[in-house]
C-alpha cells in the first residue's frame, strides 16, 4: 500500500477533478504488476496495474489506494477489469465518496466472489486525495494558507521588506505548493508591495491560475499579473461596479473577471469567490497573501489546510502575518485537528488542519 | 566522550562557579571508572573516576569532557593524580579557559609523558559549560531568553489571557530550565499580570533567585514574590530613588535590593543588571518576560541564548513576544550562530544562539 500511495503521489496536481490513484498487484507476496492514473481521460490505475502484471493477475492480490470505480466515465468500471483479470483479493485503502461509487465498488467485487479488505493506510489515502474529497463534500476549492514568517510571527519589517525571509529550498517547496494547486490567491496590497508573477519557478511543474482579490482595481503600472498574461490565467475578482468602471476604461488583455458579492462594507464575500471558482473548475487554491487576506479566510473559517514556513530569524515589531481575528481567550485560538513539522532546509514547516468545529 | 559528556550533564545547575566535568577511563576500550563533577567542594571528575578504577588506571586511557586542572583550589590539581594514577593516554573535548589552567593542564601531562589528544565532542563539550566559559570571556551571567508562544508569534490575547499556550510538557520543560539557571528575571508588568512564584515545580529542581526588574515599585498587594520569601531569594532591581522611597514605607521582609543605574529616562541599564548579579554571583539568568523586559535584552545584545516554545495553535492579533527593535531590512534581522528545534509534547522547541557580530 505504501508503494501504491507513492506511484498515486506522482500525478500530484495532474488528476484533478479525477482522484490521485495507486495501484500494486501481488503474487505470493511478490510485486507483479503497478500503476497510477495519470490524469482525466487516462486509464485509472487499476487497468495499467493489470496491463502491466499480464498474465500474473490470475488468483493475486490488489492493493488500491482508494476504492475501485463501478461506474462508466471516460474508461471502463475497475471493477469489472479486476474481476475478469482474475484477481482474488483486493485491499484498498479508503472509501471513495464519489456517490457514483460510495461503497458500490466494493460491494460488486464482493459478490463476485472476491475476498475485500479496507482500512490499510486509510489516514495517508484520504489526506493524498483532499482536495478531491472536499470538492465532493464540500463543493468547493480546497483552500491552502501558506505563510512565511519570522520565528515571532513577523512576515515583513515595519517598512515592509520581506525578501528574502526563508531560505532557498522553502521558496522552491513554496513553488512545489503553487505547482500542486490549481490556483493562487492575493489580495491586490500584495500585487502592489510585490508585483509577482505567482507563476512556478525553481522547479518544473504547472502554472496554476492567479486569482486577485479586490474591490479596487488600481493595479501598479507594470503590473506583471496583467501585462505577462499570455496564458489568460489571470482571474480579477471583484465588484461588479468595479469592473464596469475598469472595462470602461482597459482593455482586458485576455483577463478572467469574477463579479463577487459583498460581505459587510469593505469586504468581498469570500464564500462566493470559492463558488465561482469552483464553477470555473478549479478545486484548489494556495492563498498566498497578504495579511489582510488571509485574515479575512481564516474569520470566515475558509481555510482547509494552514502552512507556516518560519525561519531561523527574529525581527521584533514588524507587518503580522494574521490581523484581529477577535479571539478573546486562549481556549478559543485555533487548533488544528492534525498537524506535522518537517525541516525545510534551514526553516521549519509547520502543516495543520484548522479544526474550525472546536 | 560521549558517556563522560552525559556523566557531566547529570550535576546541572549544581556546580556553578565550577563547570560541569565528567570523566572515563578505558583499558583496551572496556570502561573501568567513570566519574563527574558534583560541585564546588567535592572531588573533580577524574579523582571520583580514578579511585573507582582503582588498580585498572596504569597504563589506562582517561576521556575527560574538559582540560584538566593544575592548580590547587579546594581540591589538589588533577594532573596530578591522572600521573600518579599510571594512567598513559588522555583525551579531553575543550580547553578550560580558566586563566588558572588554559592549556597548562595539557602542557603538565604531556611533559610527564603522557599521550595528549584533544577535540573530541569539542562543540558539545562547550556548548554544556556555555554558562561557566560565559562568566570566564564576559564576565556577566549568560542570559537565556524564553518565550512561550503561538505559531504566529503571540504571547497572549489581546486582553492578556495566556494560560496556557503551552502544554504540559512544556511547561515542564520551562520549570527544568528554571531549575538549571541561578537567577529567573521578570518586569514588573509580568509580576502585575500573573503574580508568579517563579518557582521550581513539575520536577525536582533547585529554586533560582527571583530578579524583579523596575524602577516603580508598585507591588501588587499580595504579591508571591514578596510574601513567600522565606528562602530570601527575591531580589529586586530598582533606583536608588525607589528603594529609599520604597524602604521608608514598607518592611524589606528579607528582599535584596540592588541599585541600578538608569539608561535613558525610563529604563534600567541592564549591564548593570547582569554586573550587579555577576559581582552577587549569578552565573545565569533566565529571562521570563515580559514583553518590555524581553525586547530591551535583545535591544542590548545581551541575550546570549534563546529558546522559543511554540504551540500548535494561531490567535491573530495579540501581546507579541518582542517589541520595536528598530530593524528595518530583513538582512538585519536577528540571526543564529546554532540552532536546533526540537518536539516537546505538543509543542516544538527553537533554541538558537544570537549572532550579535552578524
Amino acid at each position: 500500500m505504501r508503494l501504491a500511495l507513492s506511484l498515486a503521489e506522482k500525478a500530484r496536481g495532474k488528476t484533478l477533478p479525477n482522484p490521485m490513484v495507486g495501484a500494486v498487484i501481488t503474487q505470493n507476496g511478490k510485486v507483479v504488476g503497478q500503476g497510477y492514473h495519470r490524469g482525466p481521460g487516462s486509464a485509472h490505475a487499476e487497468i495499467v496495474a493489470i496491463k502491466s502484471a499480464g498474465v500474473k493477475t490470475k488468483g493475486a492480490t490488489i492493493y488500491v489506494t482508494l476504492e475501485p470505480c463501478c461506474h462508466s466515465g471516460r474508461t471502463g468500471p475497475c471493477t469489472e477489469a479486476i474481476i475478469e483479470a482474475g484477481i482474488k483479493k483486493i485491499v484498498y485503502a479508503c472509501k471513495d465518496l464519489n456517490p457514483l461509487v460510495n461503497g458500490r465498488g466494493a460491494q460488486a467485487l464482493r459478490r463476485s466472489g472476491l475476498k475485500v479488505e479496507n482500512g490499510l493506510m486509510k489516514n495517508e489515502a484520504i489526506r493524498l486525495n483532499e482536495v478531491y474529497f472536499n470538492a465532493i463534500k464540500n463543493r468547493r476549492p480546497f483552500v491552502t494558507l501558506k505563510i512565511a514568517q519570522t520565528i515571532d510571527g513577523r512576515i515583513a519589517t515595519l517598512s515592509g521588506d520581506s525578501k528574502w525571509i526563508t531560505g532557498k529550498d522553502a521558496r522552491v517547496f513554496a513553488h512545489k505548493l503553487r505547482s500542486e494547486n490549481e490556483a493562487v490567491l492575493v489580495g491586490l496590497g500584495t500585487v502592489k508591495a510585490d508585483n509577482p508573477s505567482l507563476t512556478t519557478r525553481h522547479l518544473q511543474g504547472n502554472n496554476p491560475y492567479r486569482i486577485v482579490v479586490s474591490e479596487s482595481l488600481e493595479f501598479p503600472k507594470s503590473c506583471k499579473l496583467i501585462a505577462n498574461n499570455k496564458d489568460h490565467k489571470t482571474i480579477i475578482a471583484t465588484t461588479k461596479r468595479s469592473l464596469n468602471e475598469y472595462s470602461k476604461n482597459k482593455k482586458t488583455n485576455g483577463l478572467t473577471f469574477w463579479e463577487i458579492k459583498k460581505s459587510g462594507k469593505n469586504r468581498l464575500n469570500l464564500a462566493d469567490i470559492l463558488q465561482k471558482a469552483y464553477a470555473f473548475g478549479i478545486h484548489s487554491i494556495l492563498v498566498e497573501g497578504g495579511s489582510l487576506v488571509a485574515t479575512s479566510f481564516l474569520k470566515a473559517k475558509l481555510v482547509d489546510k494552514l502552512v507556516v514556513i518560519t525561519a531561523p530569524l527574529f525581527l521584533g515589531s514588524g507587518l503580522n502575518s494574521i490581523g484581529n481575528l477577535k479571539i478573546g481567550a486562549i481556549k478559543n485560538a485555533i487548533k488544528f485537528k492534525n498537524y506535522s513539522r518537517f525541516q525545510c532546509g534551514q526553516d521549519q514547516v509547520f502543516v495543520g488542519y484548522p479544526d474550525w468545529k472546536h
